[in-house]
C-alpha cells in the first residue's frame, strides 16, 4: 500500500506547521467526539499514561473525519500527522465513562491544517490535555502532499 | 503512592514550560540512549506509529535518569510529565537494531526543567522525530512541585 | 500497595487452573460487555493485533465486574491473572461500532474461578476469538490466595 | 496486502493447534532471544501487565525468524497466529537488562507449527510465564495456507 511512498517532509512547498498559539474555534467550530477509556492505559502511578493522551487524540480524529460522503477523503486520500503537542494540566485516572476530545481546525494551508485538540470532561469542563496536532494531506500513490480539494476545506471549516 | 496527590498545575509558582525553540546541547550536552524498536510498534501503514515516539522518548527517560548516585533523586523524588511535543520528520520503519534517543537539557527552573529530544539513528544520522519534553520535580507526599537539589541541577547541566 | 507481595504461586492449595475444554454457560450465564475498538488497535497487517484481543479481555473484566454493591470486592480485594488462552477464528477490522466481549464462570474453586470468553459480534453473530482466562482472589496486604466470600460467589455464579 | 484475505480457519484441513501439554524441545532446540521491557509495560499494579507478555512473545518471534537465507520464508511467505496460551508464575518488574524469551518447536504440521514459549531470566533462572504459540503458514496471495516447505521444516526442527 505504501510503495511508493516519499515522505512529504521531502517535498518543497511544505513550511513548518508550528503557528504560534492554537486558537480553538478560529477557523471551524470545536467538534467533540466522546473516547473510551481502558483500564490498560494507566501506567505504574495509576494514572492515564501521557503517551496515552496521543492515542485519544488518535482515535477521536478516527472516529470524526467522515467515511462517506462529505470531508470523507480527507483520510481515504491520505494523512499523515506531521508534528503534535499536548500541555497536561490535570491528572486522568480510568473510568468506565468515555472522555471528551474536542478538536477544532485552527488553521489551515494548501495542503495541510492544523486541530487545536484537547481531552476533557464535557459534565464538569476539567480538562485534562490541550494541545494541537498538524495534519498533511498525502498522495501515498504520487508520493507526495496533495492539494486539500474544496469539498476537504468545506468540511474542515465547517 | 499518589494519595496526596495535589497537580502540580494547580501551585502557584510554575510558569508555563513552553519557552520558544529547542535549543540542543546549551545547557547540558546531549545523552544518547539505545532504545529498541517492537514489531508492534508499527500501525496500519507499517510505520512506527507516531504515538509510539512519545513512548519511546519515556524509555529513554526511564534509562537515562541514574537510580543510584548522583542525579538519582530526579526520578525517585517524583517527576511529572508537563508538556511535550514532537515534529515527524521521516518515517521509521521496524527493524531489529535499536533505534538512538538524544535527550538534552535545554532549560532549567527552579522545579522543572526541559528536554531537546530527537529520535534518529546514530549511524546514518537520520532523524526521524524531534521535540522537547517538559517536567516538573514533584513531591507527591506533600502533594507540591518540589525546588530541584544542587545534586539534581548538578546532574541535569552536567 | 504491592509491598507485601507474595505470588499466589508460591502458596500451596492453588492447583492448576487449566480445566480442560471451557463451557460456556455452565456456572453462570454469559455476561456481554461492549468494548470500544480503537484505530491503533491495529498492526501492519491491518488487521486488530492478537495481543490487543487480550487488552479487550481485560477491559470487558474491567466493565463486568461492579464497583459498587454486591460481587465488588471481587476486584477490590484483589484479583490476577493467572493463566489465560485464545483461539483466533476471524480477522477483526477497526470499526467505530463496539465489539462485544462474553463471559461466563465455567469453574470455580475456593480462591479462583475460571471465565470462559469470547470476543463476538452481536449483530451478526460472527466469532473473533474464544478462550478463557482464569483469575486468584489474592489478598496484596497478606500476601496470599484470599477465600472467595459467600457474596462474591453468589455474583459469579449468577 | 491483504486484499485476497482469506482466513485459515475457514479453510478444511487445518485442525485444532492445542496438542495437550507443550513439551519444550522435543521438535527443535530452545532459541532464547533477549527483549527489552519498557517502563510503559507495567500497569496500575506496577507489574509488567499480563497483555504485554504476549507482546514480548510477539517480539521474540520477530527476532529469530531469519529475514533472509534459510527460514526465512516462514515469516516473509505469510504467518498467522492462530492460537496462544500463557500461565503466569511470577510477577515481572521493569527493568532495564532485558529478559529473556525460550521458543522450542514442540509440534510442526503440514501448514502449522507450535512454539513451547516460556518468558524467563536466564542469570537467575526465574521463569515469569510459560506457554505456547501456535501459528499457521499462510498465503495472502492465494488466500490459503501454505504447506511449510523443506527448508522452512528443516530450520524448524534444528
Amino acid at each position: 500500500m505504501l510503495i511508493n511512498f516519499t515522505p512529504w517532509w521531502a517535498v518543497s512547498g511544505v513550511a513548518s506547521l508550528s503557528w504560534g498559539e492554537t486558537k480553538r474555534g478560529t477557523v471551524s467550530t470545536e467538534r467533540v467526539v466522546d473516547v473510551e477509556l481502558r483500564w490498560g492505559d494507566s501506567d505504574a502511578f495509576a494514572h492515564v499514561n501521557n503517551v496515552v493522551f496521543f492515542r485519544l487524540l488518535e482515535e477521536a480524529r478516527a472516529r470524526v473525519i467522515p467515511t462517506d460522503g462529505p470531508g470523507s477523503t480527507i483520510l481515504s486520500g491520505g494523512l499523515v500527522v506531521a508534528e503534535q503537542q499536548l500541555k497536561y494540566t490535570a491528572p486522568l485516572h480510568y473510568r468506565t465513562a468515555p472522555i471528551q476530545v474536542g478538536m477544532s481546525v485552527d488553521h489551515i494551508g494548501g495542503s495541510s491544517f492544523r486541530l487545536a485538540c484537547r481531552v476533557f470532561d464535557s459534565t464538569s469542563g476539567d480538562v485534562y490535555a490541550e494541545g494541537f496536532v498538524s495534519l498533511v494531506a498525502y498522495d501515498f500513490t504520487l508520493g507526495s502532499p496533495r492539494k486539500l480539494s474544496d469539498d476537504e476545506r468545506s468540511w474542515l471549516t465547517a
